[in-house]
């Protein structure tokens, strides 16, 4: 047999925000909404589920979550369930899971979703729990967790590049105005100027609370099928076309360059590769913004603009309707809230929206054929990254 | 492409047991001594890394653990990096992970690897962590964690087979004898009799302290690769023959009949299918004796006896060396311990030195061809099944 075309054909998300609903019941919602919008999908086709979940056991104090949000959605998978944890890269991993499972003839329609309840009365536990992404032996005691470390990634930046507090607002300014035409994103602030996100408090210097992604409460789902049964589902199906991981480091004394991310090199040349073509075909790019220095970085390590210019680049439009490459045109973490497994499935639901033209004018790519997806994960130690291109069913 | 096919060529076990070491120093013990006993494999050629494990959020207060595990192991995967979780079933999770993504071409030389660490300073918490592997909002108010479960799954079969105590021994005098010669094994108890056993205390009724696995830290490494590979490995490779999994439900209110696993039935027969064989053709078998009762029940559930008949079959040697089929030569859950998920890949480890000769007399199973893994998880509502084939490397 030989090893299938995989294509995405269909998803959805929940509202993101504060939720008052539990873990379970925010599986139940989305899966709900997934058979409501695609009412030619039946749950007994269903063969399989990939969960993308970052920290249940100490959120929602749950484990063996993939039968649980198998139950709650009416899934009964007969092939395959697992959960993947790769913290911030949960979602990714899930669905790459499945990619996987499709081509090599494992599971012909499979569910990937992920789910995310972070909001909890006490939101010091909740902070604490975030804390465990890190390496808690080694770098817990210096008080490493994700917002000191990315002030610092910031910091270098600025001190190797001359990137200014402007420039990390512009990202913020592009990614809260696309959020303002996604109603399931967790921000709708009408007037997210750079001015007014200068203002806003410092959370670690250089970073302000505009710079930072949030606590999320959320859950998406996208539905991933073997080629010769996407017509079933859509007419404008997204190909996956390729993949790529790397793994540079854990303890932070390992670490190289803060701001050259070879890992993310590394995988971006396993995923363009694989897809036969380079960062200049792509149209558009959900990227892992979890703070606005990521963004800059990212541009940076992808090839869209040379090391040390992300900032110029973004505050020059370049990353927008109109430029280079669109860049998170759903709102990115920073607009839309990251709830952690649940992220890297809501960019690929974006990815399908897109090339079904289903995207509110505002943030509509005009005529894209290449979408890029890409996901860090702790200390930007490990980068993800999926290749779409968009086309008709087989 | 074509689908390839996949060699597990190797593996090995740290000691199973109460441990002293944190989980990141099982985790480059297991790595350490994988690279002592496989010499021909360099760190280089590890192009992926699947990890399989439980709890860590809870047990180690530790999340990202895949890069963690890699960066203990001395491994830098640059094709693929993730964690599995599937409870008790986290680590064959992981090998069925890697199985796909060497047989789709994602991978070629991958690692997976189950790390658990569950001995606490307390035992009430890791206790309780354990909990969390049942529906905590439905179950876990109405005291259902482990124990509890199977004595109803062991008094119901009692009630409906006349299954007796010294039946439910002889399950695990048999695995408990087999950890003799294991010496990972968490338990060497020299005079492990039936008689023993049925005089050791209570836990849950009828079950006693040796019809239940216990608490263990450890962890397992197994190195799968495309089978034009394998030859450099070894010459004595497990072939990766079939998969199956079915999950039935999460709330023990959706749980079917206690005493027939039907999701067992469903999951054995995508197995068995996509091998194209049947349960007469297993030499050997790992099955996930968590509890006695729960060995007995998968002798019916597999074929190997009628329904009720699995007390019977053990009480006359069947699943002994010179039966029907040897089940847990390795020591099962009962004997090895359980850490939870490494399990899944020691058992397999298990299936690599059962086909290459390496398993010590008292142990070994006469000229096996074809090896049969099962993992259940949670309250047996998830049931995951691998088949092996030995034969020599391609």
């Amino acid at each position: 047999m030989n090893v299938r075309d995989v294509a995405l054909v269909g998803g959805t998300t929940t509202k993101f925000g504060v939720r008052p609903s539990t873990w379970a019941e925010l599986a139940q919602e989305v899966g709900a909404r997934l058979f409501r919008e695609m009412p030619e999908l039946r749950a007994e086709d269903v063969d399989s589920l990939f969960l993308g979940a970052a920290e249940p056991e100490r959120f929602a104090f749950q484990s063996h979550v993939a039968p649980l949000a198998a139950e709650q959605m009416g899934l009964r998978p007969h092939r395959i369930i697992q959960r993947t944890e790769l913290a911030c890269a949960s979602g990714q991993s899930a669905i790459r899971s499945a990619y996987a499972a499709i081509a090599a003839g494992l599971s012909d329609v499979a569910v990937a979703v992920g789910v995310e309840k972070m909001n909890l009365p006490s939101m010091a536990e909740a902070n604490t729990s975030m804390a465990c992404v890190m390496d808690r032996a080694w770098d817990g005691p210096h008080g490493a967790t994700a917002p000191p470390f990315f002030a610092m990634v910031a910091q270098r930046h600025q001190l190797e590049y001359g990137t200014t507090e402007d420039q990390f607002a512009a990202v913020s300014e592009k990614n809260h105005r696309f959020a303002n035409s996604n109603p399931e994103a967790q921000f709708h602030e009408k007037t997210f100027s750079r001015e007014k996100l200068l203002r806003l408090p410092i959370v670690a210097p250089p970073l302000r609370l505009g710079d930072c992604s949030s606590m999320t409460d959320g859950a998406a789902a996208v539905v991933l099928v073997a080629a010769d049964r996407a017509k079933k589902y859509t007419d404008t199906p997204a190909w996956i076309r390729g993949t790529g991981q790397y793994s540079d480091f854990h303890n932070l004394a390992h670490a190289g360059s803060l701001t050259e991310w070879t890992g993310l090199k590394h995988a971006a040349r396993e995923a363009f590769g694989r897809a036969g073509v380079g960062p200049e075909a792509i149209d558009f790019a959900e990227v892992h913004d979890c703070f606005t220095v990521s963004e800059i970085i990212e541009y940076e390590m992808f090839g869209w603009c040379p090391p040390g210019q992300g900032g110029a680049f973004v505050a020059d439009g370049q990353a927008d309707i109109g430029g280079k490459v669109v860049v998170n045109p759903r709102g990115g973490l920073l607009g839309c809230g990251h709830p952690l497994g649940a992220t890297g499935i809501a960019q690929a639901v974006e990815v399908y929206r897109q090339f079904a033209r289903k995207a509110p004018p505002a943030r509509t790519v005009p005529d894209p054929e290449w979408a890029l997806v890409h996901n860090l994960s702790g200390s930007a130690n490990v980068h993800s990254v999926m290749i779409y291109q968009g086309g008709s069913a087989a």
